[in-house]
């Protein structure tokens, strides 16, 4: 890092390089550029300053500029993930790519559109739908989340059950890397396998490996038909069965996601519904395409006698729940009193790891409710302390989480399934991957950013 | 390389670790394991001998000595690869992982399967098939080609259209690496963003950056119905409207392949058939899953009053169709006078290609015929000349196919959509991606594989 003088120089120079009021060094713009929704260890860090680029151009001359002046690097968008994945650690320029926000080109006969990172997840499906199409992937946040925030961090979503997570809609990226190079990788194709899959290796990596400027994102023909259909179960293990049954029935929801009751409590509260009453857990299904209709008859059949209370056929209640579902987490951020996770286990092993958490969680005295997207095996449980119930409240709290992680981890799961490594995984990565895995991570970093510039402390351990 | 002294020591310490008649000198042998499908410029070099490792040890003890000697290794499987990925170029030790050929768990409640890399793409479907699920990548070979094989290229295949292409289905990868060592990649679960997308860089690597010793692929479930509907037309340009037409209809068949007149006379004479007097292009569709009956209802309705000749409902034939284009390329192995091309292009895109590709062919004074996974963009025009027919043969069919490859990549296509560079498309390479595209694929195989012992040569330029 750089002292005070040459920190002036950097930013002078950094203000030819951006418009007028694009360079910011105002402490509440600062503030507001120090963290995501991740939970904060510290007080927060501010950055140096927060540069607004409008252009792959500029990106490309303000890395140039970074990588002279050896300046961290915190490229972000709209802040909406919950790793901590632009968490500032230290002196660094954040390079807010918000502005950076034009659908380039929707080209319906390719099934592909072409935008800039900062585009809205939400827009692009808004400006794609007149066409008939949607762009599939869909995190919770996709009404205020960005595509290049969803693209580092290969974000999920409800659709993806059937869809696919965002890697598969990921065409082809425009990338700047630490030195400043532009370079394309992937195709305009939905097919290619020339040379290594540079694209995979970009989406996910949390702004560590280069900067996306401008990604080719597959579209898909927006469904024709949409059923929507809630399962109350008596327990939860019966609604964990109760996905297996769909499963065997051959059908692949759209959306499949189980809730809790401790989780239906928290939306009764938030909604004055009265779901909490009528059993353990919730599952919810969406049915889409030609084939929704037939297959809510064959579920509904699967379940005929089955303890198991039903939606009623196109009860609007229905499709108002998956809404409430998306936002059960409630206030998105969490605190030191309430951590959320984000394991995904092979699916089999559900019902094991919700048991045993429920134990952990039991035994620390701590509360924890969960929601899973089931058809993926990936679950989130929200782990949550009284700040002032019992001693050490967060020495419980952290036990119960790490616990927690290990048991994923134990019946084959993975630390995160869709949220990203970030800052505040990156201690458990190790657990889960083996040294020579860690180490060849570390190797790549190196190799496309040499100076460790590309939000360094960050995705990889 | 070594000397002979050196090899006979090799061979001695290699025969050490394998068990006996697992290392082969024969030249019959070395011969069947000296190429690939793909075409062979030259004559073929024979490698030092064949080794048919039968567990993850002796492919770790074999790369270890390998690493010692410097000797370079080219990992294969049943070698129906066409783009001449396991081509020998010089004296090397053949590694023939046709004996890793168990699959070792198949788990129905995780909906996944754990193979070694010897095992045949049918032989995994129909040993799942009795608990109602599917390995959906299905390249033309799957009845003789080895899952390995099919991960080393990213195989695609007819159904990829809907279920997507190999990668999509490989959800982690064991890999021996060329210093011997044994990493894990991926997840066991249908998510997974834990560091970097580690199993997608070796995924289409062919054999470059480690070697696959197991995998665990995710299965889908057995669709319950299937459609099969073929319709011809009266243009090759009508066809390609027709499947824009399909689209349109927000129809996602899980099989959509064109085949123009040329190849329809090919079928005609293979299996006696007569539809190529029927029109200039037929497509081919199957619709399956729950929604197939009423996908075929709405594309029939689609095409009422038009132009084009549908086969009747349930007609038996439309199904037999599908299966003779599995193998329409005829005898698979291209030779000398007869070249298979392996493009993908931007969907809207086929139609001035295929002009175009047929201006060449005329220009030229060759012979194409085209056939294309429509439903991706991915066309394989196959060129040929008669050995006698004119000046120059050779030289015209090489311009005419190279002429091919810059029109695909003028539309914003990719030199190959799922065959893989292997050796025959490396020349290529360079006109797709930029040098900073290319370099960083060097590094990375420098990276992984200091030595340069892994299949080198291929893959990347």
């Amino acid at each position: 890092m750089a002292d005070t003088k040459q920190i002036d120089l950097f930013l002078h120079e950094l203000g030819a390089i951006l418009k007028e009021k694009r360079l910011v060094t105002d402490q509440a713009v600062l503030l507001q550029n120090s963290r995501d929704y991740g939970q904060l260890a510290t007080e927060p860090i501010l950055p140096i300053a927060v540069a607004y680029p409008e252009s792959t151009e500029q990106v490309q001359a303000i890395m140039r500029l970074c990588t002279e002046h050896k300046i961290p690097v915190i490229s972000r968008g709209a802040g909406t993930g919950v790793s901590g994945g632009v968490h500032v650690l230290g002196p660094c320029l954040v390079l807010n790519l918000s502005n950076m926000n034009k659908i380039l080109e929707i080209r319906p006969q390719d099934e592909l559109a072409v935008v800039e990172p900062g585009v809205i997840n939400s827009e692009l499906n808004d400006a794609v739908k007149e066409y008939g199409f949607m762009y599939a992937p869909d995190p919770a946040s996709y009404r205020i989340s960005t595509l290049g925030g969803n693209i580092a961090t290969n974000a999920g979503g409800l659709r993806c059950a059937k869809y696919g997570v965002t890697r598969e809609s990921v065409l082809s990226l425009d990338v700047v890397l630490a030195d400043g190079r532009l370079i394309t990788v992937g195709t305009q194709t939905f097919k290619g396998v020339a040379g290594y899959d540079l694209t995979s290796l970009f989406v996910g990596s949390e702004g560590t490996l280069g900067i996306v400027v401008r990604a080719v994102l597959r579209l898909r023909y927006l469904p024709v038909d949409q059923r929507d259909m809630s399962m109350v179960f008596e327990t939860l293990e019966a609604a964990l069965e109760g996905i297996q049954t769909i499963g065997r029935a051959r059908v692949q929801p759209a959306i499949l996601e189980l809730i809790d009751r401790p989780t239906m409590e928290v939306l009764d509260r938030s909604y004055g519904t009265e779901i909490a009453k009528l059993g353990e857990a919730m599952v919810l299904a969406r049915f889409d395409g030609y084939g929704a209709p037939k297959e809510e008859e064959v579920v509904r059949s699967a379940f005929t006698g089955m303890p198991v209370i039903l939606s009623a056929i196109a009860d609007p209640f229905a499709t108002t729940l998956i809404e409430m579902r998306r936002t059960s987490r409630g206030d998105l951020q969490d605190d030191a009193y309430r951590m959320g996770e984000d394991v995904a286990v092979p699916k089999s092993c559900m019902v094991e790891y919700v048991r045993k958490v429920r134990e952990v969680a039991q035994r620390h005295e701590v509360d924890v409710r969960i929601i899973a997207h089931a058809g993926d095996g990936n679950l989130h449980p929200t782990f949550s302390v009284e700040p002032d119930a019992g001693p050490d409240p967060l020495v419980r709290l952290s036990a119960a989480l790490e616990e927690s992680i290990r048991l994923a981890l134990a019946v084959g799961g993975t630390i995160t399934g869709e949220h990203g490594v970030g800052l505040i995984k990156r201690e458990w990565l190790g657990w889960e991957q083996a040294e020579d895995v860690l180490q060849i991570q570390r190797q790549l970093k190196s190799m496309l950013d040499p100076l460790g510039i590309l939000n360094p402390g960050k995705a990889i351990q």
